[in-house]
């Protein structure tokens, strides 16, 4: 079979195609498991890796209908959409934000549609299309009230999807990702970049900033568990969705502070020392309006699984990463 | 101050022009009643009235930008975005959905931000925005599950607004339209269109086929009504909205026999009588997705008045239009 992957230079893109490739292969809509053999990496700067002969790599611009037509063949099973202008970016350019996170979205199902043999596709959204007065936990049935533009735009997506899927033009899956911590790699303009900082800088020996009071609750993803929910929401059986395409994946809810206890647990005291404390009040408006924790029964139910502790996160990134 | 009513030829759009010209006018976003220099009415085919030297009448595609740029310029203060393809059609012709309900108002939006001066927009979406598993009623807090295309677009103007609103580019309010009745006119392609035509087709003598089993609920707007709750959208205060743009207006709950026994109380029996009872699955699987009814608790508080009773709506329909 041969796989799309969207945002395929970023590190979660990566993962996957890396996880993938030695994998036997995916669960297809027939429910057997066929082997990879060709994964596209699509995105905007070439993507490096993985060394494999199976790996494609297509560098340009995803909102380009011509770049889609060259990614998305007639033999494209499957297609994850990781592509995004993160939190932050969309805040402070708008047109980007929905030139990326909504119109590349929509060119892409649309490129589906025009292939015409319904493919699966994986669309990652995000906690931020929460907002506003919430329950907590956040049901299955919280209205989506986002109050960024990045949320909006995600919530848009949801819906297009949602519908190209009823309609029979894909066979959509949305997986509403926690925060992803902890990422490798450097900062990004993600109003949760600090999420991933704050542990990956200390246990690098540098110095990080913690731009939200130690108060503030996440709710939280190891990238092991991410890759392994996104073959996850692939592998689902359509039947099994009903009409609710969408799955609030399991995360952990932890506050900054278990956050710190947790690196200093891994990295000792001096890690921990490392973080510098300056509220950013932007920052802790948006991660603030997020919930922070949410119901998973039905997440469970269909398989998925979050992470056990968030000391076991921090461990993870050690195992994977320094 | 001049206003733009899209879909201006629409009945709607006639009955709120010729009551806002009636009034004094309109109060603005300072709480002054403001007189009405001009109402430009824009649709796809020519507004036949009312008769007024203030009206102006521009006949185009709403999606077309060069359109949109002479509807609305810099002395544009307030817009009632009422244009749409109605829920079945926008079933039966998706692009046309797309480009209508979600491309046109899209660029209406961002016409509004080229201009600058943040005008005021009111935009009608409708029940249509909920389905699945619903609580019963639907509460303000219910998610968006829309299961039409015409839904999912409205569902999408929607975040649109709000996000436009909240970057400051309009100062925008969404009233979810229960079911109009009693329309006055012929059918239309919408699927709620029997919710009028079994009442006004046997007043005016003639036959009337119910697709829907007697026991449907429906959720009910009277056209007086609806037109006083648009001008009521508009002249709320920007501040008493929150962090939620949208209003479930204060509909009336009524079985599909309740409305006919009121239409014998007005019509007699030999109007009732006129009504075949032809089920159809696809608008009974369309209609009955919707919420027959929800709390409108906020709506009144924000000062939004429903109707009576449906008996009322009848007799009100026949002293307007018969």
């Amino acid at each position: 079979m041969t796989i799309l992957i969207t945002g395929g230079a970023g590190f979660l893109g990566q993962r996957l195609a890396r996880r993938l490739l030695a994998s036997d292969g995916l669960t297809g809509p027939d429910g057997r498991v066929t082997p990879i053999d060709r994964i596209t990496l699509l995105d905007v700067v070439p993507a490096s890796g993985p060394d494999d002969p199976r790996v494609r790599v297509v560098t340009g611009d995803i909102a380009d209908p011509a770049v889609l037509a060259d990614a998305i063949g007639p033999d494209t099973a499957s297609i994850f959409h990781l592509a995004a202008i993160v939190s932050g970016q969309a805040e402070a350019d708008f047109d980007l934000g929905m030139r990326i996170n909504l119109d590349a979205s929509r060119l892409l199902l649309e490129r589906c549609r025009a292939v015409g043999h319904r493919p699966r596709v994986v669309f990652t959204s995000s906690v931020a299309v929460y907002g506003g007065a919430l329950p907590d936990p956040v049901r299955d049935d919280t209205a989506l009230n986002p109050q960024s533009s990045y949320g909006v735009q995600k919530a848009m997506g949801e819906l297009l999807l949602a519908d190209f899927s009823r309609k029979g033009f894909v066979d959509g899956r949305v997986l509403q990702l926690p925060t992803i911590s902890v990422r490798p790699g450097r900062p990004n303009k993600a109003a949760s970049s600090f999420a991933s900082g704050i542990i990956r800088e200390p246990l690098n020996g540098e110095a990080a900033v913690c731009p939200v009071p130690p108060d503030t609750r996440l709710w939280l993803l190891s990238p092991r568990r991410a890759v392994e929910c996104l073959i996850r929401g692939h592998e689902l059986a359509d039947a099994t969705l009903g009409n609710r395409r969408t799955v609030n994946l399991p995360g952990l809810s932890v506050r900054v502070a278990e956050m710190v206890a947790a690196l200093e647990s891994v990295g000792g005291a001096e890690a921990a020392a490392r973080i510098r404390w300056e509220p950013d009040a932007t920052i802790t408006r948006i991660v603030g309006g997020w919930p922070a924790a949410w119901e998973t029964a039905r997440a469970e139910a269909l398989g998925f699984t979050g992470d056990a502790s968030f000391a076991e996160i921090v461990r993870a990134y050690v195992e994977d990463e320094c």
